[in-house]
């Protein structure tokens, strides 16, 4: 039962095996005893009162009060001009800042060891602003548009979060020898940005530079920040690089302080209901959330119980090349969180 | 002595390593009797009549006349305002599509075996157009330009290419979930393009989950074709899971049958002229014009004797681990390549 020192969280389950998922972190977090309650919320957009597509307002108001919230993943609508949830979740928050660590999982073996980075990712403009135009018949234009003000504010983001985070290095990643202005922009909001951080290294690096690089030795990156775009390209390649989106948690950031942490893998109705889902991406995207609010101590030992249980082959789900269902992973690191 | 019957191509040796990378070359193809006659040119850009940058007449003239060329590395020019040489060549001869097979070297270990794929990026357009504004102070926009036109043609080439190199699949790349008009028309001049080449399999796949994928199992890519950053980005990428830059040749094939074939590598000042470079990805791309021209017995020997060369530890430059020379290097494909 929810006490008063409970921080309440907006919970939005989502589609395909959101929900087994959703049960799967509530039900560790319970066994781990973490002040949290959850606000279950419904996000599917809607058509608002101008006709526009809007959040529902309830969902809306829950986020917004509770400044936190947890998300499974949506499945793509079908409703014809019906947009990108993620995006209309990223615009309606104004969440800024995309964050997705990528830590190689002990004992899970890929053909990377020791990858821990993490990238950075402006999320609200860039190559999405969404303003497009036929030109003349057969040409078309799409605008990227960088502004110095979400580019300032990522870049801060991410200075911020590479000192909060014991984090040595911040690499830019651009392409501003083709895109002279608008990369150019951002890097020099970086830069400016890097000159009052002195604390912490700061590098530039080409988008393609980095492709090469980082599947030759991910180790030497640390924490990457860049453009809306290349976020999204560099963060699925991380991911793949140590065991794919079951396995790798988002957080995103946005004005006064709300956040929004959520899996990026989709829905797998193919499984759904199934009991065969891996919840460990919703799991730590969840544990991001606690470290956000600042509960250190219940972040660790989630985590610690997490990823000793993917150790131990014998609890691990299908697409990690176990058995075990969703409940009995659950139910395995519930057991040893208990213990820590 | 060039005979009657000699192709003429031009070589544009390059700064750097570009010079002896390029004797290397030479050397080989004389060692293979490869019919091969060099005309060599300087490209490095000047002021034209009107101010504004070209190509020198000379090496234009050369290039238009010949139709394939075979270029070194280009040290970055610096005086101000001076284009990249890259961008200008790809204008000046409207290359409008690069090729770069990625191929795992036998012998040559890398966390990935097997690797057998080819990107085929746009080279003219798409991100690379050139056009940027500032809308207001700290506003900043970039122009996508896609046309119809291009779209087509780098479509049809890569299936053309697929067709002629025995290549069965051609996955075209894109984010046409979010830039719904441009890479909508790219999109849909591959879907065009592909109904009338039902003799090769055809997919469509997000370039975030095609990065995702490929450092997962590169094995299950063959022919990709995407727009110019995307492919600038897979490319990288690709020649990263096989080794560098330093393997990985490259092709632009342009208009009227004009071809430009270049090592992507940098120019590597800090050991130019000490006979430490690898002359491989000039000598790929070499042999990419060989297969160009139709002299497929030539490619073949030359490819083989390279390959073989690279196989044995002892013959190896030093960015493959090696302790061979330059020429040591060349002498082992000579010698290799006369006895096939
Ligand atoms: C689903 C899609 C709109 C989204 C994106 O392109 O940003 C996804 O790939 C992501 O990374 O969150
Ligand atoms: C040097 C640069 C202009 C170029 C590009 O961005 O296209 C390079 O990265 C390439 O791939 O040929």
């Amino acid at each position: 039962p929810p006490t008063e020192k409970d921080q309440v969280c907006t919970l939005i389950p989502g589609d395909g095996i959101g929900p087994e998922i959703s049960d799967a972190v509530m039900k560790i977090f319970d066994a781990a005893g973490a002040p949290i309650s959850w606000e279950e919320r419904n996000v599917m957009a809607t058509k608002g009162p101008g006709g526009k597509w809007i959040i529902p307002l309830d969902a809306q108001e829950s986020i917004n009060k509770n400044k936190v919230g947890l998300k499974g993943p949506l499945g793509t609508p079908i409703a014809a001009g019906h947009p990108s949830m993620n995006l209309l979740l990223r615009k309606t928050f104004d969440l800024y800042a995309n964050v997705r660590p990528c830590v190689s999982l002990e004992g899970y073996q890929t053909p990377y060891d020791g990858v821990n980075l993490v990238t950075i990712r402006e999320n609200t403009e860039g190559e999405y602003s969404g303003i497009e135009h036929e030109i003349v018949d057969g040409v078309v234009q799409s605008i990227k548009l960088i502004t110095e003000d979400a580019s300032r504010k990522v870049a801060e983001f991410a200075f911020d979060y590479a000192r909060k985070n014991s984090r040595k290095n911040v690499t830019v990643v651009h392409k501003a020898n083709i895109m002279r202005m608008s990369d150019g922009l951002f890097l020099k909001c970086c830069r400016e940005t890097a000159e009052k951080n002195r604390d912490i290294k700061f590098n530039e690096m080409y988008l393609d530079t980095v492709c090469l690089n980082i599947v030759q030795d991910p180790t030497q990156f640390d924490v990457l920040v860049m453009p809306n775009l290349y976020g999204d390209i560099l963060s699925d390649l991380c991911a793949g690089l140590i065991g794919g989106l079951g396995v790798t948690p988002s957080g995103n950031i946005g004005a006064n302080g709300t956040a929004l942490f959520e899996s990026v893998h989709g829905t797998a109705p193919d499984i759904a209901g199934k009991d065969l889902a891996n919840p460990t991406a919703l799991l730590l995207s969840a544990i991001m959330m606690l470290r956000h609010l600042g509960m250190m101590n219940y972040a660790g030992r989630i985590e610690q119980a997490c990823f000793d249980a993917i150790k131990d082959k014998k609890s691990r789900t299908k697409d990690l090349g176990g058995d075990a269902t969703c409940s009995k992973f659950t139910d395995e690191v519930c057991r040893r969180v208990k213990d820590l």
